[in-house]
């Protein structure tokens, strides 16, 4: 009756070993340089617990979490009260760690500047890496206040990195005019040279409209239906996806659970698309 | 000025003395088997407090419930703290006597599990009666947790009464893969040869999306709009509805009150489309 | 099974019928006055839900509502989008009548207003009438924004009427300057001459610290706790108490439920105090 | 560093001097009429507040509020706990004075009835007035309990200065009978008179359908997304818009703050349509 | 970097194993009896989840859950859903199984139910069992309405168990007539002869103030400070405790998350007070 | 009517030009080193707005903002997104102002953190410095996660300022066996000494305890009453108070606004106690 062996608190089906998994889950629960509601550190922790509310099985795909694919899941780093280069440096170092084992990195954010810490490790392993960016925001000003560490910095950075047309935006409709015209000769205005490279998948939730998803920092009218972005993450089957990320949920705005309960859903749809699909 | 006959509190518009009421209103507050997250047993009386921010005319099919349609409101059966078991016999009862009356019930849950009590005293007087099922979820368990009687085997039980090819479902987007399986031979492919028979109408709402049903204790995105679903119901005049519910409102769960308005104005619509329509 | 009488939903254990009640309550959901966070209209509906929660038996006085007092729930006024001279003219009449019958009205505000219309019929029927008045605020303003009736003149108004050293004050601890002069000059400044007179209790819930009672439109630290409100309500047994209130309860900014629960308990004791102590 | 010139808080961008706007802002913090859920009060500040969390920048119309339009945001009217005559006097007066300098107001309610006052206005000094009016609800009551003064006759008391088949409604999914049938004799069935004629425009944002705005007074299912209502906006560059308003924001009942949010942005939307577009 | 071991979930500082553990956590998260307002079922997880903003440090008594004692979390029973029968005989064979092995165990609840499958336990192992019980409720029925397993009645089955003299109330405020009568000759009316008997320490939560307490299902005025039970708890290395509970968190009706933190420090100094103490 | 000379908003009664104050409020809205719930960033914003549900006069002193103190609101500082060297020059150097014009400045944060700006100003003009800490947890951490500039190392960093015996801290009840050790020996033990010394006040909200305080990062049960706080707060005027500041309020964990009120009301209280008792 009794467990004897330790309360494990993974997400959902994702009850792997490591050794054996294809895919692994961890949280960067971080939101230090959000500037306008903080809360997404409380995000890994509260999807765990709420995914327990999903089945594990997908009507959309017909695959099932427990049947089909081998995730682990690690936990949380320990990033509260760090410093985004500490916090970078100890994302890249878990990201690396686990593309080195030829698994495939799932992340669960915080705040979105986690991302370049996965990023970083990404690049190094893949050179001729390619980035699909869904968001309401541009994240592409040089510096926010002066610091060029920042959710709002983000994606900008990685194209410090990786350079021109290789980072392709869905659903963006919020910035600055500068970023909006600087977006125009730096990323990509069409994913068809994807196809065949290593993608990194970034999610930022607030690309969903905030009816849907009410539970993030910054929520920006206008955005995606649910069904809207779970048929593009079907479509990424046609990629070679190498790592990704799920960003921005801040549960403690949403106090019905759905943003939450939303999140999960897509996750399990997104662990279930990209299991199978990562670099051999 | 002072009212001295009681403090009389109905759904709205629903003040029909019972022998001459057309229809009869009852609720049925209990939520013991939930697995997930309680809280259906508030919707009654919410949905009661809440109804007087309606009017009583739809402009969607020209009626109204001061007008059009006689129905009284029975209040609620008291069922906090009992057995499943128990439960269901009181709602059979309650069910089964407005049934001889040649009266149309109309019970607000609660939880699903709930439908079972009135299933079984519409089979008694129909026995080819026919269900049609908006849900989320496909509730077709053969037992849950080694339980019979649960939220999540409830049309499980019905069909054990009624048999195949009479159940029909809409909006169902979650279940096990066993599930999915199992519908396809059991349950209805269409509507049409419901169309003269005795029809049940149980309505889980969680069949809309968490964007408008957010109070509701398993949310699951992806479902209906109201617009979509008050189609769907105007569509109910074209069948001989006998009884129905609305179950799964979870009404602390939304704390902006939208889920309940929602609620009480699908009610609204129920009550006008159906009104007129019973089996003579 | 079936109840074919009607819904009607009283105040706990407030069942009987109006003739044979010696105790009277009527809600007053009106908040149109005031000046900060509205939400009092909502009180009387929300105490009678929230009061099944409790006991009817008073451990502290050894009474029950259902063996030891007979008191009828005559619902609301309906008050809501009405102006202020209207609304305290239906409060005079309803009480009126009330008084008429020899019987004791308690009225649930609503905003203490309210308690304006109940003290002009008392004071018709006694006109020698005291008023012990529990409140965090003096609310003895001469007019506030030039408006003479308000929520924060209503005791000026009740002074305007039975005159000097006839209103004692309880747990106050806000207002101007000028009002805690003028009360040092006008109220009374001890108890003992109401003892033997018509006396009329408003209670403010507000009086209590905002840890006990937060739901309140204009919470103000430093107040009593809930044994300090419940020993000085069991004192009231020494008084002939003609009529009373509670008022300023806004349930919906306390989303725990306790400020209701709590206001619910003292609406309980104070009916099995004052009950059978009304003037004969 | 320290700024020693007074803490102003402005809506985002509004920080021109009063001279040199084009667009004058003021809130109208009122409720007292409301007969539902109070809150509309609390609209002004929380959209000041809140609206940092956007850009000034419009992806959607290429203009930005710090480059592209002066406006002056003039604070709130001190409306709390005063009666609607007065209030509806210090409104038109308001009014009056930016009408007189050659500006466009722009109002943020408060409930509804507050545009009486603003139209009051506007109708002398444009005797052809003609009023948009964006609401979920008719709004045409001759009385709403007598009080001809409510947000449930506001659009009732504007025809009443204006005249039959000047005002147009969008939206509209609830009344009364009564009003549905005498809206189709007495307002506008079409726009197209409207051209070159001066238009006020009043925005109920109920309109929006409640998974998108549910921080309203009286949330209504069935209605507009977000994408509707900008679309509508854009639209608005047709008309010759001599004022506007945006009412019935309620943000306490939606803790998420989407609903402020989106009435910010609608509001950025707005102000950039309608500037540059006022009478010469 | 990263944890390749399992994503354990403890509470704070109880991360022994199980062999060399003294004290064994764990959850029993049910509410299915709950007459009142649900939720205590998700009480183990906030508890686990929030626990780590506390210190591992005492300094009421100056110890240390690192330092000073060995306690192995076991994770939550599965118990949702299940029958109170078949939840009751779970929680007895955990119980059980931690006991014989020498080990005390602590439950977290769940509704007060669960205390009797654990007293069970208990009994079985030690004939002499006393029982300290800490509530603001009798819980002292026969039965609620029929039903004689329930949350209102687990002490007086308790009592059918271990007989009159043997159980010690505090803090006891509500109950019906009835029960404060049958009190007075079947319980303890002291706790001197407690002392060197083995005694089950039960605290239900809701002893606390709703001040300090206002998550649970059903919050009443009046009670205990959070000093005043911290005193208490101390004074339990006076007795023999070789068992406990906390019971009726419902961490759902606190928001602010007070009453889950309040819960873990409460639990903190019992697990220090009691770690040491327990029977050889 | 219209005001023509922009939106203004300070705290209650703060109303004076810089030039003329006796005391500069400012606010310091950072919140990024929080370890456990962030939110203290709203807390300036939140206590302007609120600030106007109380009188501006203290019946516990007989002072009023209005007549008896001349204090300016500065606004805030824009500290959101920037890193912690940054923020602390920031608040360093407009403290440095504010005592360079020999006026006294109070900060409301933000997290603890922000003392440390102010108390390196003010230590450059009183080496002499002395502290009086409030506070329910010690903050007295060598590091956190190896970070040095933390809330929970933020006294530490001030005594390796001002150096021994020159800190008094009250109503700790949290921290580590190390810091309970370490502040026996470094701090001080008596306030004797501190009078007639330069003195800065800071004042962590949550030495309160929860039930008056919900609103903060780190609740911790066990603490003081308001009317604790309140006396304490009124002996200040034995010391030389040079500033102060008032942290740590995160008002969005405390739905029911009481949190903010009674952070407005001891501000009040503190703004009207050191009034006047500034180093001349």
């Amino acid at each position: 009756m009794l467990n004897k062996h330790g309360n494990i608190q993974n997400f959902l089906g994702c009850d792997s070993d490591y050794a054996n998994a294809q895919i692994v889950l961890f949280g960067a629960p971080y939101d230090a340089t959000t500037s306008n509601r903080p809360g997404a550190r409380f995000a890994p922790a509260a999807m765990r617990g709420e995914s327990y509310a999903l089945e594990t099985y997908s009507p959309y795909i017909d695959k099932d979490l427990e049947a089909d694919v081998a995730v682990y899941d690690a936990g949380d780093l320990e990033l509260y009260g760090r410093s985004p280069t500490v916090v970078l440096d100890m994302i890249e170092q878990a990201t690396a760690e686990i593309l080195s084992d030829n698994k495939t990195p799932i992340m669960i954010g915080g705040e979105h500047l986690v991302t370049l810490g996965a990023i970083r490790a990404a690049y190094k392993k893949y050179p001729d890496l390619h980035i699909i960016h869904f968001d309401a925001h541009t994240d592409l000003r040089q510096d926010y206040l002066g610091e060029e560490l920042s959710h709002a910095t983000v994606i900008r950075r990685c194209h410090d990195l990786i350079g021109d047309n290789k980072i392709f935006q869905v659903g963006v409709r919020s910035g600055t005019k500068e970023e909006f015209e600087w977006r125009k000769t730096h990323l990509a205005q069409t994913l068809e040279h994807f196809i065949g490279k290593p993608v990194y998948f970034t999610l930022d939730l607030d690309v969903l409209d905030p009816s849907t998803m009410s539970g993030t920092g910054t929520p920006e009218a206008g955005g995606m239906t649910f069904n809207d972005l779970l048929n593009d993450i079907l479509h990424l089957q046609k990629f070679n996806v190498i790592g990704c990320d799920i960003v921005e949920l801040a549960p403690n705005y949403d106090t019905s659970g759905v943003s939450t309960a939303t999140a999960c859903k897509i996750l399990r749809e997104l662990i279930l698309t990209i299991g199978g699909t990562q670099n051999g």
